[in-house]
């Protein structure tokens, strides 16, 4: 195996690091749904996580692992959102400058918490500028380090720390649902579920519009898309990374993908019936379950909420879309 | 003491049958409200209650009192909503008949919703026809028990159950926000303040439109008032109960009343940072808070969201109204 990929003792490790730092989100049920299924559904939440995403996990793992020459130069990050907010609040939480390289037609929501957070933000262009030269050229400029938001050993071991506590909670799944961008979730994922319930088929769920992670998986190397138009504006990845890749490929059992209208057929089930906000990208792993993309019935079921983070204006929308 | 009111000793009944059979809501907390009011805000999450409201402790608490006789009878409910689903729901986990007399012009979800319970719904015209003498002639009628939404020991004491989890989890608090019709909710939860945290205020909130609670614990006597109009549609109530009132009198701190407005932004509030959806009546302990009716600096605070059940085209308009 290749030694720089991640392992689950980094995410028993991250765990550690996390403890009494992030939340601890509860996992929820919902009857009547399973009734409807005729399976047990169980939601790890968190859309209640710090900064409204599980990207808090990742983001504060790979800054509590600086030494304190790199916590003293900073920290940079390039993110489409969460990771943004993630990163600038762990760096406030660690006393360590953050800078952070956004779209500048991400969510205003999102652009205004990260820069509630105390972080520095700096904007592009996401059809004509590369976020990642950006970034580099703020590290070679003023010595800041980057913190990647799915591809760094870290972050996918500070990931993977939810599933290590759905399933410390639940106890062996069958199946597990996870949203999939650029794989830092669904990598994590993979670790802590391989190790606790080894008999667990993991998806990946990507947007229709975004099956690079599909594609890849089945072709057996990364793929790369242009950048994909769907409304689950934290998958719009164009490739899974080198590290997030190799362990996805291994561990999932798959990938499947599901449209923008069961992405909001899944938002409007949680607001009516779970009273919760969640976010696009959020409802990846759940739109599959709801949509029974593979049977389900008879099945204990994991499924990870990823995020709640939705301008008020978009949710709105959506809730009421024909 | 009236010897028909309910005591503390009848909240702890209460509890005693509702375990397992009732949520154990959870608490929750947002660091930036806390930050923002320089205070410490405990919310207790009634909208993930069974039915998506607080009613289910009430309804359960006083169907489970029933004999065989009355029990093989069937029962009979009044409500603009939330209590009609409660009665509904335990009726079914009870293996009761279950009649609900509702206004026609109920939130279409709160109807479907008490009919997917397997109840029958009786409809009438709020501003024409009195529930009372409709749920009254099916006593008479049919043999029915009447369930009444507030007014009655068993309900009230059952109401009384989540303030008494609240306490237990937070200990002893400051302040204490509890949205008020027509009482039900409030002098439960001051039976459990009363007892488990003496120094505690508690302060009864009404719409602005509907303070005939205001009017009455300032008078010492009840007050009744034309059927208010709000966007609070669980607090229209014309006035007090003989059993809630007379609890209310000797133990609440005061009673407050809050604008439609504070309500949308509570609203909006509790969409955007918290990812819940909190329906307008049950915003409204939470809107005293968060709008600083009283001063809360400094102080514990406790919040009772009682419900989430709103349509969703109602909700995204109090989202994105100017």
């Amino acid at each position: 195996m290749n030694p720089s990929l991640p392992t689950y003792e980094d995410v028993v490790q991250a765990s550690q690091r996390l403890e009494g730092i992030a939340h601890r989100t509860p996992v929820t049920t919902s009857s009547s749904l399973d009734a409807r299924l005729g399976a047990l559904v169980f939601f790890k939440c968190e859309n209640f996580q710090r900064i409204g995403a599980f990207k808090f996990r990742g983001g504060y793992n790979a800054l509590a692992s600086l030494d304190s020459e790199q916590r003293k130069a900073g920290v940079v990050a390039f993110s489409s959102g969460n990771h943004a907010q993630a990163v600038a609040l762990a760096a406030r939480m660690l006393d360590i400058k953050a800078t952070i390289v956004m779209p500048h037609d991400a969510p205003a929501a999102k652009k205004a918490a990260t820069r509630g957070y105390g972080a520095q933000v700096v904007e592009y262009d996401r059809y004509k500028q590369n976020r990642e030269e950006i970034a580099h050229g703020l590290v070679q400029a003023q010595g800041l380090t980057l913190i990647p938001p799915f591809n760094h050993p870290d972050v996918i071991a500070g990931q993977g720390t939810a599933v290590k506590e759905l399933l410390e909670e639940t106890g062996g799944l069958d199946m597990l649902f996870v949203p999939l961008g650029g794989g830092g979730l669904l990598s994590g994922s993979l670790l802590a579920a391989h190790a606790i319930s080894p008999d667990c088929a993991v998806y990946g769920v990507e947007p229709e519009a975004g099956n690079d992670g599909w594609k890849s998986f089945h072709k057996g190397e990364i793929v790369g898309i242009d950048t994909p138009v769907s409304i689950a504006d934290g998958a719009l990845t164009q490739a899974l990374g080198s590290l997030t890749f190799p362990i996805i490929r291994q561990h999932a059992h798959d990938i499947v993908t599901v449209s923008d209208q069961q992405l909001v057929q899944a938002m409007r089930f949680f607001a009516e019936r779970m009273k919760m906000v969640v976010e696009p990208t959020g409802c990846l792993g759940a739109a599959a379950a709801l949509s029974e993309i593979v049977p389900v019935k008879g099945k204990r079921i994991g499924v990870l909420l990823s995020g709640g983070n939705v301008d008020l204006a978009a949710y709105s929308a959506y809730l009421t879309a024909a």
